[in-house]
């Protein structure tokens, strides 16, 4: 396994692969990689020839107010992860190295980006999707993996590779739970061990959601009720939303209907988590 | 010479190039072609081995009260000028082809968008910026031609191409003028005889402006009075903007020093023309 700081070594690395005629899988990740991420590089290899993972914490993703410094960075153990899981380079730049002195362009996709997590960060998808544009224009990706868990990020992300024409495909790996349905994430390392077990109310009201939608019940409204009592029975569990919305164009939906996402953003203690399911509500 | 009008035939067309080891030299127009386009093109013959022209009159670049619809679409003689000239593909997608049902995703240059045209026409530079990482994209060009007489465009892609690491380089053409020192302009079109007379007055103020500092004035308020009488002897002249900037960031400058951009914009008639000229301004 190759390790790549710098944007030269790491083109030259894929061109080189490129050349021998090798897909190339990409799976851009923040480090402190989880089963999660092991799902996504698994997919990788299975279905290219190269697998590329990069770790960096983007700055530009979070607020002032989040968690930027604090975020994990056990990046031994991720180099460990990448070696037993058959990554062929590693891409791990410095902040400086991907940005420069000064970033002046920025990449943005309305509409998507506005309801769900876009209310309660912004700037966030801004991040996100520039880090994202700037990666893909690096590693020249043919396939590039992410996961299910962040669903927003997933459709921006494909939305943006659509519009601007981008060469290659984006596959979204199914969400990985933990034993007790808390979507495994990097943040759950803020939970104590009593805040980990009231999570796991957040995929309780998404499955009491898939319930009741497939019990027949489509008013919206009726179902998020529900699925905040489900949460409100941790005090310690701040509902940030619950929503149910068309897995597509991301707009609040009054029925269910169609292909249906249904997201809940929660905070709890040090961590602000997220998790969602995707329902096909077909027409009774 | 081929003709491509959707995305896929184009990018058909400059694989198979670039898998016999050509590079790929791209000229993004607007059509309507003339000789500072034929420049751009023979600059690309002479730098790589497989030419592509683009004519796509891009919508989103035009405000609502700009020449988006009367902009000249002469089609079967830009296509006559691209065979004679050594073209190898002519990329020309209809709207539709190359912005779907609705674009979401739009690429934005800060600070560099803010001076000069950018304070006259609002949402042309993300036009602009977008369409090009798009058509980028789409070609995959090794090196992109762009004239030197849009200055300011060509910063702001040179800048957009280095932020967001876009695998291509950027190569800035001088500006092709007419035999009175008017700059070539697909909109000298919407020029009478007259008013392409009294339009020569817009290098005659650039000229000024080289003048002037060749003989030491830095003074860049004095220098732009000077050059604005000069705009001011044809009443038919509307003066836009007349800027000496940094030639890097764009800002104005009080004292001209160092890299300079002196640039105009004016109305001429149904005509918006811009030029400038570049100065190295050494120290006294």
């Amino acid at each position: 396994m190759e390790i790549a700081n710098t944007i030269q070594s790491v083109r030259t690395l894929t061109k080189a692969a490129r050349n021998q005629g090798r897909n190339i899988g990409f799976v851009p990740t923040m480090g402190a990689l989880h089963i999660g991420h092991i799902c996504l590089i698994e997919s990788a290899n299975q279905q290219t020839d190269f697998v590329v993972v990069s770790i960096f914490v983007n700055p530009t993703q979070f607020a002032p107010d989040e968690d930027f410094e604090k975020y994990p960075r056990p990046f031994e153990n991720d180099l460990k992860i990448c070696r037993e899981n058959g990554v062929d380079v590693v891409f791990a730049p410095t902040t400086e190295e991907l940005y420069g002195d000064e970033n002046l362009t920025w990449v943005n996709v309305q509409k998507l980006t506005e309801p769900l997590c876009g209310r309660f960060r912004p700037g966030h998808f801004q991040g996100v999707i520039t880090v994202c544009a700037k990666l893909f224009n690096i590693v020249a990706p043919d396939i590039a993996f992410f996961g299910q868990k962040d669903a927003q990020q997933a459709i921006v992300i494909k939305r943006m590779v659509v519009d601007l024409n981008m060469p290659l495909e984006i596959v979204i790996c199914p969400t990985v739970r933990e034993e007790n349905g808390l979507a495994v994430s990097s943040r759950n390392k803020y939970l104590t061990a009593q805040q980990k077990e009231n999570a796991a109310l957040i995929f309780k009201s998404l499955q009491k959601c898939r319930e009741l939608i497939d019990s027949g019940l489509v008013d919206t409204r009726k179902i998020i009720a529900q699925m905040r009592k489900i949460l409100n029975q941790a005090p310690s569990i701040n509902i940030e939303y619950v929503s149910i919305v068309d897995a597509e164009t991301l707009q609040a939906l009054d029925t269910a209907a169609g292909a249906v996402l249904a997201a809940v953003a929660v905070r709890i203690g040090q961590a602000r988590l997220i998790d969602n399911i995707l329902l096909d509500v077909s027409k009774k």
